[in-house]
């Protein structure tokens, strides 16, 4: 909240001081008017190169480059600096609350066990990866060098990986549902790994006596379930709430709306205020909200809310972006570590095809032969590693909080980072899925021919595959499968009866296998269509 | 935007402030619940003494005194300080913005000249008034003394009236048209008119010498004319863009929505970036928004923005009352001074009287016999004067603006009287409204015969009543009474047909004369009505 406005005795600089938030403001508005516009003109010319968020970025680049140029007054540009805090507390829960919000609970479940492979396993062997290629690369004077455990940390908020440029192209050219809830989940929850890792990192740097690899692990692992616990926790109490308290009547729509748009806010605060992870917390608030509060409410207000959280995301990734690039545009960066920035960027190249194929490996070993995940898949996922806010925002925590010369350097390289995928990689995925043919409105993909089976009929016909010649591995893996199977059941038989209002007549698992042949592919509104309940999927 | 996160070198210190953001916010959305939960039951036991603003400012009191007494941590508190920038930036606009975007044009614009007289040369007589009277107490030793100017500025904060609560109970019991009309766009306008004044003042009291009386109004009206003028502008210039665009289809309907909520905002900033009015330009754009381009907006779109707006408003309407709340319990207050307190009670008083009953006194002589406001609507508009979070907010401004002692007193004067007010008249509107016959469903209130006649019709009626009897001034004020009929054609016949994309179909001005006696009262549910356009009334 702002504290910018200190105890002075002039009204006219108190005047002056309004006025400068206003042309700031201003100016932040016109940006993001101008990147909506923009973004739609491109879309509409189907031109990829340049996909939305690329646009933004570019556009807080222009118009932060001018300003420096100009001479702007400071106290309209302590208006554009990035706080980290603000993108913490008020940008980024709207955004992580629409990837749940959002998300299909089918394929998303059905990928339950890649997905967390991917963004749990992978975030950790990346970071890994990453943070010993940057200390070797010190060690062996090829970059600046990094104490050992500031080396982790840059490798930990450098694999949080930014969803939306991707996802957007995906959904233009429609994708692969499995695709789509592969790339969606792992860089979804990634982001929440990769916080957790940073912070506990972090923690380890700050106390490097007490601690030992084991203890790091625990408090990961405490953070990450108290978390989810609560996210989860929060999800279920608005469920019962709006089941109860009978507010989906006519003229008690706005009650409704305000309660209803207050909860996700809550799950993050708490989870914040209890030391735990907001980002975890609000993502699982928003997976179970839509899944049983959402059918609580009336029809009025599921429409409204969708669009709500839809606009509201929007808005606060598109400033993300603009924020992001006019910060860069603005800041000071020691441009001296050339070299370190050219191996970052070959580090965590190697780092992702590390995550990528070698969980891609493990997950294909529990998965059944029509189940693999290709390799076409693995490779759209490893490109589809853009770095956007997140790891920005890190970087930035890291200038605080690390000796003086280090965190300037990790933060310029990771502005580096971002500038460089972000624009490359967001405007060559089009080109670049379609070459892997994983895109594209025609059927001839290089899929398995069973994969078309995506929810029920996997599950159930995934009992009978205990075959004797397993190893105990693959038997752990694939339980880890059932387990996704039984909470199917769990949901439809007592969460959902419990938690909603619909008793019993929850059938829309049954109707899938029928017209999922129409709704493979991702349609182009998805996400801007109201009536989409997202299961019938 | 938040500067609570200096460059510390401390992760957990980091982390810890992170938390106690995570604490506060928690606090603040806790109290948010609990006074839209509370204030449903209490409106759902038609228990009108304890509206829901004044629950809020209960809550917040209470939960501010409760931290008080608890010690809780500095960190945490800090999130609880009433910013004045943070409410002129962000709570502000969404709640005037909805004023003008929820006001009905008709009654709005046929009792247009009456408002004005009530808002802004009412508004500048009570402060004139309430400023001598302050200043004449200091100097009889009834009260502190103040000097001049500062008693001005005093008067002028002191002036700004609260619509919140009044107006939700007109809605709750119903109300004639008329009346509602009166006091909402008094409220409305007055807060305008009173931030203007203040900040004229406020100059003057900085460069003392150089001004006369008549700069002071001429400066006053050019920030007035300016930022309607800007208000305006935008809000036709938003019309073209939506009217040409061509957005109003089914999948562009989150891009829509996003530049349509940009707009006022912008409309706020551009006039503040301008050193004008933001809340004139803000409710100007609301009106003219709602008027043209949101005949412009896809159905749906349409139902979007007006709950989108409903919400946010309610959000930051009750959030102020919380806010200012527990900033109250939290603040040093000077209580030193219980006369100032007592004896600025009884002058707001006087002054009201002197706007209300004068500026009656003037419209009467203006308007014919059956349209003369009678004397019980003008006692509700006199009791209806309750100050609210504008008057605290510029009264904590002008603890940074005023030197040590005169500052605090004022503010603490302000605090009381807000308090006061609130409760106080909050709790017995109800019962003063129904005892001077002005709500409730019965029709036999006391009005004139021809009152029904409200809009064209009177309009029309109007023209031949200009009787030869007539004084000049008497004339003067019937061509401004005019001018809001030649309005109307030219809306009709040159405005709504560019803007928007109705040509010539728009009717509801004709089907109303045939409805009004179903319409005349509002109803429950007016503003969380989707369906209602709000033209047809």
């Amino acid at each position: 909240m702002p504290e910018i406005s200190p105890a002075i005795h002039d009204p006219q600089g108190q005047e002056k001081q309004q006025q400068a938030a206003g042309v700031g403001i201003l100016l932040q508005i016109m940006m993001l008017v101008l990147s909506f516009v923009l973004g739609h003109v491109l879309r509409r010319h189907k031109f990829y190169y340049l996909p939305e968020a690329s646009a933004s970025l570019l556009i807080g680049l222009i118009v932060g480059g001018l300003a420096n140029v100009s001479n702007t007054e400071t106290s309209i540009r302590t208006w554009f600096n990035f706080h980290d805090e603000f993108f913490f507390l008020f940008l980024l829960p709207p955004i992580i609350f629409q990837s749940g919000f959002s998300l299909q609970p089918k394929p998303f479940f059905s990928n339950f066990g890649a997905i967390v492979t991917f963004s749990v396993l992978g975030t950790f062997v990346a970071s890994i990866v990453t943070g010993v290629l940057v200390y070797l690369g010190g060690v062996m004077f090829l970059m600046y060098r990094l104490p050992f455990v500031e080396c982790l940390m840059f490798g930990s908020l450098i694999s949080a990986t930014d969803p939306v440029t991707v996802l957007s192209i995906f959904q233009e050219l429609g994708s692969d549902v499995n695709l789509y809830a592969l790339v969606f989940g792992e860089s979804v929850l990634n982001d929440a790994m990769a916080i957790s890792l940073y912070r506990t990192m972090s923690l380890v740097r700050s106390h490097s006596a007490g601690q030992n690899f084991f203890m790091v692990i625990i408090r990961f692992l405490e953070t990450f379930v108290g978390s989810m616990s609560a996210g989860v926790g929060v999800g279920f109490t608005s469920a019962l709430l709006f089941k109860y308290a009978g507010l989906d009547v006519d003229n008690l729509q706005n009650l409704e709306c305000c309660l209803f748009v207050l909860f996700p806010y809550f799950s993050y605060m708490l989870a914040e205020g209890l030391s735990l992870s907001g980002i975890v917390s609000i993502l699982f608030t928003g997976i179970v909200m839509k899944h049983y509060t959402y059918s609580n409410l009336s029809t009025n207000s599921q429409r409204f809310v969708s669009a709500f959280f839809h606009l509201i995301s929007s808005l606060a990734e598109t400033f993300v972006f603009i924020y992001m690039g006019f910060d860069i545009a603005m800041e000071k960066h020691s441009w001296s570590h050339v070299g370190f920035i050219f191996f970052s960027i070959l580090f965590i190249v190697i780092a992702r095809a590390a995550n990528v194929f070698g969980c891609g490996y493990l997950v294909n070993l529990a998965r059944p032969a029509h189940r693999k995940i290709p390799m076409t898949h693995q490779k759209a996922l490893w490109y589809s590693g853009l770095r956007g806010a997140m790891a920005f925002a890190l970087a930035l925590q890291s200038v605080h909080e690390l000796p003086d010369g280090h965190g300037q350097t990790i933060f310029t390289a990771t502005t580096a980072i971002v500038v460089v995928t972000v624009l490359l990689i967001g405007g060559s995925t089009g080109t670049m899925l379609e070459a892997l043919e994983v895109v594209g409105d025609s059927r001839d993909t290089s899929l398995g021919d069973g994969f078309e089976v995506v929810n029920n009929r996997y599950m159930t016909r995934f009992d009978d595959e205990g075959s004797p010649s397993e190893s105990g591995f693959r038997t752990k893996l694939r339980e880890f499968h059932k387990s996704a199977k039984s909470f199917s059941e769990l949901d439809r038989n007592y969460l959902t009866p419990f938690f909603t209002s619909n008793n019993g007549d929850y059938d829309e698992d049954d109707d899938i296998n029928n017209d999922q042949h129409h709704e493979e592919r991702i349609p182009f509104t998805r996400r801007g269509n109201f009536n989409n309940r997202g299961l019938n999927f």
